[in-house]
């Protein structure tokens, strides 16, 4: 049993989530399919490359993740499926499916969708999701065809978040993502942060005193703000019981200093 | 494995989906669930009718529909399943089953749904996917039992669209549905337009300079309306990488009118 | 098969049911997982307490359900899992379970999700929904291995509704919950109401007529309000055809009263 993870930007009013899934059932009647977002913002192909990234670790080994965010649909961008060490990513060539590939570096191969045969016929130029990534999913999820679905090709095109600045006492990246609670997901790595001392960090952000790191929601008052490394291995910037994003009207793309704390020295905000 | 495919109007905040798949699994625990849409506007049977004819072919031949949008609950309004093809349909006798029945006319048998056996005891007055739709389609997923659901009948209750109209060389229909990309999708079938020439065909609505049909969205610019047949084989009207009914403040039931580009003709606007 | 409920307060938008059906999928990828809601207000106990306790009973008996609102994540509050006659409850002991626990009495036994080999690894502190309570369900819809999950503890923190006060001709209660139709779910049971002549009874709310109750929608005119036993078992305030707690204003906490309707006594309204 491999997995089917789903990430686009369809949304769940209209039947288009629904159709997707019938044409991997349609392949493969006993596929596991699990909805991971449907919610990325239309056309949004960052959101949901860092949707893939924070999420795709979660999944059993064998996952084949399909990310339709395409507003290429029906142009010459390709139709791509890429292995990555056991996981497999499906969709189109448009940088969605690079943050997790580049991630996760081990044997990628990229495959460009070529054969008809792993297609629904006929192959309409609006709908890709069900047409071509789909079938293609059920087909991985029932057999190991990765390497009959295409050519390999050499690279994938990227999407690239503004990277990530550090020198020996700080490191200033930004804000890649908001959750339906209010926490600010960041591009820091815990990784990135092991460069500076883990044990006594502090984060700024504009419009707001700096607040400390900390490895527990409690381990400040409620109410109160804090650096927390979430569930997904990125520094998250969280309010104890409460809704960060909102308090400090923080968006996609604000940016986010983290220093050490040093003893003696005033900490300074975010100019 | 016959997948059951559902339409409610339920929405997801509440219990309702969970405890009518619930019910599905009661009688069937291996059952293939797999949600098309619980966002029809509450009791709007003909949206859920047209939602059902939109996506029900992208289903395997096999699949069972459970359509529940229900005003009438409780009341005498008859529960129906029917058998078209090899599609089950399974739903109130309220109009919503009758777009896609209509659709795919071979071999329909409608039968009412009187056979106690199939239902939940105790059967409620106010929840009927959960007490006779959910366990219908459990029963239906899981052997041949059709035709002991109940007696047959002879019509269903029919929901209609305002008829599209045509001449030589025009058409008229309406927005029957619009996506959650703002693609506004006609009454207007592909199998219509094949009336007039495909070729060379022009869309106009009400506030707009008529715009070009086209097969892909990348034939005209970013930013640009087309008419295009969408996935489900209806005349859609769209903007390359916008969203075309927040632009020209479409809604249901505006009207379309397509026509034959005509050389050396002033196109008109949709008075 | 021993299916999966969910209830969470993730909202949809985020990848985290998708990571913690994930984490169901690596322990048992055959596991049948539904989603009951996703939509419980962020850390509103009382409305998942209530939400587990309106839908448990439509699952099937061996039903595992994982109840995952959980503003305390991290601290010292325990995470546990209950048997309960055949049902199993998975959640953080902070009352979430304690509704549905304190209604299904029969040879309830509670645990301490205590020993480590059931669980994620690393485990984290702010998501354990992923690395604790999907785990576990995942393994107890496996095999039957609740009694190793952790030491008994006695007792489970409770969440409490107001209670329902009760005279001989009237009995007051609270709403309790909302749906997406705008029926009110009160706290009064159909059980409760047994004490009263059940036959000719009328509600009342603040700011409106007291209005009879009636066993079906159709027993009023469309348009207007009535009392039900809804689907859930509990006194639920609707109006035919239309949204009550738009109508008439109504919130959780509100009070709703029943009173018997005595002859050629005028109803009072509900001050």
């Amino acid at each position: 049993m491999k997995p089917i993870g789903l990430i686009t930007d369809f949304g769940t009013s209209d039947h288009f989530v629904g159709s997707m899934k019938a044409a991997i059932l349609t392949v493969n009647p006993r596929a596991s399919i699990v909805d991971i977002s449907h919610a990325i913002p239309p056309a949004d192909v960052t959101a949901a490359a860092f949707m893939l990234l924070m999420s795709y670790q979660d999944f059993p080994k064998s996952t084949i993740f399909v990310v339709v965010v395409d507003p290429g649909v029906g142009s010459d961008r390709r139709p791509i499926a890429v292995k990555s060490g056991q996981h497999y990513f499906v969709g189109p060539d448009n940088g969605v499916l690079s943050l997790a590939c580049k991630k996760n570096q081990r044997h990628v191969v990229i495959r460009s969708l070529e054969d008809d045969f792993f297609l629904r016929k006929p192959l309409g130029s609006t709908f890709h999701g069900r047409d071509i990534f789909g079938p293609v999913a059920g087909h991985l999820s029932k057999s190991d065809v990765f390497e009959k679905l295409g050519p390999v090709q050499n690279a994938l095109v990227e999407c690239r978040l503004p990277p990530v600045k550090a020198d020996a006492t700080s490191m200033i990246g930004t804000i890649a993502a908001i959750d339906h609670f209010g926490n600010c997901i960041t591009s820091i790595e815990s990784s990135h942060l092991r460069a500076l001392s883990e044990k006594n960090l502090s984060v700024a952000i504009k419009g707001a005193r700096p607040f400390p790191m900390r490895s527990r929601y409690c381990d400040v008052s409620k109410g109160m703000p804090l650096g927390i490394i979430g569930s997904a291995g990125f520094l998250e910037i969280s309010i104890h019981g409460g809704n960060a994003a909102k308090k400090f009207k923080l968006k996609r793309g604000d940016r986010v200093r983290v220093q050490r704390v040093l003893p003696f020295i005033v900490r300074t905000t975010l100019s």
